[in-house]
């Protein structure tokens, strides 16, 4: 097939309301480095485990972690956290399905943050494999966690946001002697959307693998902001 | 307390978006029962296992039963339901996180079904515990699928969906002895917010269960249709 002689230009439009996220995402991502914290976006289905994560997370990252917590309703997820030993605040979405940037500023004014307070901020979004990855909320790594009880054909049934992450995270791995979950399968799936994806196969239940990932993320958070005093 | 001498009128407004949608819905309803069909909305998250339950309704069900699939993309669910035996049409929402009536309409047309082909027509919505619950698509039956590797916290969590169905089916019963997922809490959380629900718990994996909910489904498509030939 030929090139076309005189290819058209296409031009993405952006919405009002998605230039208007982006914007403010980017100030969220201004005023989180100035914390010299890494931020992290963890989007999933509802029930695949983000928070048993975090709080698994929470027990080896101490309060070197903060969290916000994303939920259409009910503040049970923050609790979790703060009984886990970390500094959680919960957004409730009141029927919104997906966090956005002024969601995110505005918990970032509740929890008023000092400087190196912490390191790493996690951002637990809604429970929804959909309509999360469209909106940045001014991370600077993106998540996305598949569990086994899920199925390994939803990589390719959700591309949108298996393609917009850089961490492939395969929880519950606890449960695969039960379900046929090829985690192969979701692997080579995942990695024909973004092909330089991290991927961390772990289990929140019995710790296995979660190590892993809290090094990975300790790690990027000192690249990010390395060490200026003693 | 005191009423209020003087109480303010509330008056629920309804989008335009929406109140087409119902419009067209209300359509969908007259063209199902014209086809003697009992109408079956089937929502929950992504991977919860209700294309699995289907593929078990099928090998019950038979000829009785088409189905409506709905993903963000692939046709994988719809080549999953005829292998096991019905007919079925893939609409594939390309980004849109949730069916709307106006989707099942062209799928309609397109399945040009003839009047008691079949008995029950089941509309599988796209995954999703949030956007899906907003949209009436003509169905008569609304099923909410709970799975147990979720969490037995998720009813209160997501309260618009599980506010406005009539049938709970709690699925994955087979890991019950993995996980810690109590069904007598889900269920009385259901029951706070739809005291009259009818609650099925079943296992597509062992089959256990799949009856109850079958027969449940095909009385109902009598009652509504009740036979008038021999």
């Amino acid at each position: 097939m030929n090139a076309p002689s005189n290819p058209e230009t296409t031009v993405a439009i952006k919405s009002p309301v998605m230039a208007k996220n982006d914007a403010i995402a980017s100030e969220n991502r201004r005023r989180i480095e100035s914390l010299d914290l890494l931020g992290v976006n963890i989007m999933s289905s509802p029930g695949s485990g983000k928070t048993s994560l975090l709080e698994c997370m929470a027990q080896r990252l101490g309060n070197d972690l903060v969290v916000i917590e994303g939920d259409v309703q009910t503040r049970r997820d923050a609790e979790r956290i703060e009984r886990a030993g970390c500094r959680a605040y919960q957004i409730e979405t009141r029927g919104a399905c997906h966090l956005d940037a002024q969601a995110v500023s505005r918990a970032l004014d509740a929890l008023r943050l000092a400087p190196r307070e912490h390191k790493i901020l996690v951002i637990e979004n809604v429970g929804n494999l959909v309509c999360p990855s469209g909106y940045d909320l001014g991370e600077h790594v993106r998540v996305g966690l598949l569990s086994v009880p899920e199925g390994d054909d939803k990589v390719l049934k959700y591309p949108a946001l298996f393609s917009r992450i850089s961490v492939l995270v395969i929880a519950k791995i606890d449960l695969l002697p039960y379900l046929d979950f090829d985690p192969a399968r979701a692997i080579a799936e995942c990695r024909s959307l973004s092909p330089d994806i991290r991927v961390f196969q772990l289990s929140a239940k019995t710790g296995q693998g979660v190590d892993a990932l809290a090094d990975f993320l300790a790690e990027r958070a000192r690249q990010q902001h390395p060490a200026t005093a003693p």
